[in-house]
């Protein structure tokens, strides 16, 4: 279901829910138009989907696209953004964004310096300039981008972090942090996400979560999972961080990810999430489909005249692209193969999703979750 | 003006002529569609235009794609495309395809080991394996590809061999082996072009003109020029060799290239060219305007927000997209930017192809091309 894209001030509303698990379909209302939720964000780090026009993008279905504040404030720097009339003109994206704070990639990316009240203290990964990024300055960037939903600035840890380290985090750097950025927060319709932490800690999990829902943020984020712990892990913190959190505001699991991962989260009421996977893996030339990634390399598709997936309605697929010329075009370096491949599994991913929030409505997620997830895993990746 | 496009055995037509030089306007027609001459061919190598989808490239005008018969033999192979239902549909490509005969490939990209009367010895660029290419193996793989336009095999020879050596080789290897191309040719609707070379002497040029004339090829092909030779011989030899090839046969100048020689050569008759350069220089950054080429990546355009010419009807500029998002684009070195440049410039040459059609149905071409070329001169590299 398409509905009517009307923007107005961030509105978040529950639409269905699901008796057999914690699912959840709900719509997401932003100054730049609406989303349907469970969603998948494409990412587009660098304000630009990698390989995808904008208007190919919004074929696949997606309705939000995330930004990297990172990525963005280096270059070419908010400012010039702001000066090409904000982050939808410049990347010419009508719908949401989403930017992130920019915490993760400083930790990730550059070389962190020093982290103190002040902020993260980095050198910057394209010339080793020095830079701080804090609490203020990740909002005053977010806002000059013109983000629609704006991500406060967190402490990133290591998820095998010890309880003591990871109570110190939340509660001397991140929590204040996020009050910091609450009062700089614009007000004028725009959404700020609080982030929870906690590592592998479920009661740190529950706490930061706790002490998160009495601040008036518009949604709440879920960071630090799926960075090796294990499945039952994963699913633990996700289950305690949504128990705590408010049923009437967005829940948003970043950086998450593969297809189990998603309809897992959804099932424990997970509503938003973001991955480069699904087009990083597409550059690659790995492909999705229901029944298990393929690997457009591979041999066994040089003759093959049918597409990536009967039945798929992307372009790719429908405009009778074969898996033997993807596999040409790949072995040939081809920006094409990338091209093609990117738009296949966004569509993928959003098909995926638009399955869920129709189980939900139906009211068997949990069994449209165990077949997909059964599916996907059927096939060994060819 | 467009015309629909009805396929049907490969004819030529000439529409009209001008009276202030020897431009004429003239249509195509192959089992693949029609095309309006003088015509650019943007180059699709390994059976994709680098960094355009199909959809995308018939929006910028182009009718016709060149293929590159050594790039497909080496890779997939031309039974593969075969396989896969031949180039246009492997490629999704429905228009005409002009294909080279590989010729020329063989001599500026692979190890060439030896020529002799069977054709050339040389060894792959790719791998290194032992391969050679003769005037049946060329006609062989062509018409395997699925051509509408099929190019004789040729011997190609540097720009100052001298008269000796260039006679030799037109007269015991090119012109033979072009009587060779013509027995194994079809004769199924699809078209059959003979290549006229002579390195930089008059009278070879006229000779082997002559020669090729005699024989019942579809058109005619000029090689061997924009090597290295001054505009004034550059000119002199499209002149000769038109001078003496038949007025109602299709005349196409090989490899062929910037506005001004493409403008030139029109008025001295030539119907057809092809040029990685619009596209390739997109990739790079540059963008072609009627005001000479701009380097997107240079500074003054960071904070631009005008499309990269204003009133030109591409998708790139007519959606949108600043010149500082897109030098943003190069900078970051995103997919995207060397997209939306390649649609700008493939559609930019199909503009400047379009004015010279209308301005050669005006009778008034020479004014076309002198006001075109000095417009393009005016302003330097930005």
């Amino acid at each position: 279901m398409i509905i009517r894209s009307v923007p107005g001030p961030f509105a978040f509303e529950v639409i269905a829910t699901t008796g057999d698990c914690q699912a959840r379909r709900s719509r997401l209302r932003t100054p730049h138009g609406t989303a349907e939720l469970p969603a998948f964000m494409p990412v587009g780090t660098a304000a630009t989907v990698k390989g995808c026009p904008p208007d190919l993008l919004a074929k696949t279905g997606s309705e939000i696209v995330l930004c990297n504040t990172y990525h963005l404030a280096l270059r070419p720097g908010e400012s010039t953004v702001q000066s090409l009339g904000g982050l939808h003109q410049f990347m010419k994206w009508p719908g949401p964004i989403l930017t992130d704070s920019g915490g993760f990639q400083v930790w990730s990316l550059s070389s962190l310096v020093r982290i103190d009240e002040e902020g993260a203290h980095f050198r910057s990964h394209l010339d080793g300039s020095p830079l701080t990024l804090g609490p203020e300055r990740a909002m005053e960037i977010q806002t000059a981008l013109g983000s629609d939903i704006i991500m406060v600035l967190d402490e990133c840890l290591s998820h095998d972090s010890d309880e003591r380290t990871t109570r110190t985090s939340i509660f001397d750097r991140t929590l204040p942090w996020s009050e910091r950025c609450l009062r700089r927060h614009p007000r004028d319709g725009r959404a700020l996400f609080a982030i929870g932490q906690g590592a592998l800690h479920e009661s740190l999990r529950r706490e930061h979560a706790k002490s998160l829902r009495e601040l008036p943020f518009d949604g709440f984020a879920i960071g630090g999972l799926s960075v090796g712990e294990t499945g039952e892990e994963f699913r633990r913190m996700i289950a305690a961080s949504c128990e705590e959190l408010p049923a009437n505001k967005p829940r948003y699991l970043m950086g998450v990810g593969s297809l189990p991962e998603i309809l897992d989260a959804v099932a424990l009421g997970v509503d938003m999430f973001d991955c480069v996977l699904p087009t990083r893996n597409a550059r690659n030339g790995q492909a999705l489909t229901m029944n298990g990634p393929i690997r457009l390399r591979n041999r066994v598709h040089a003759q093959d005249n049918q597409p990536i997936e009967t039945g798929c309605p992307c372009s790719t697929c429908t405009e009778g692209f074969s898996r033997g010329y993807l596999r040409h075009l790949f072995m040939a370096k081809e920006m094409l193969g990338g091209i093609l491949a990117t738009v296949h599994n966004l569509q993928f991913m959003q098909r995926l999703m638009e399955g869920a929030r129709q189980a939900i409505s139906a009211g068997h997620y949990d069994a449209y979750r165990r077949e997909r997830i059964a599916a996907f895993r059927s096939t060994a990746d060819r």
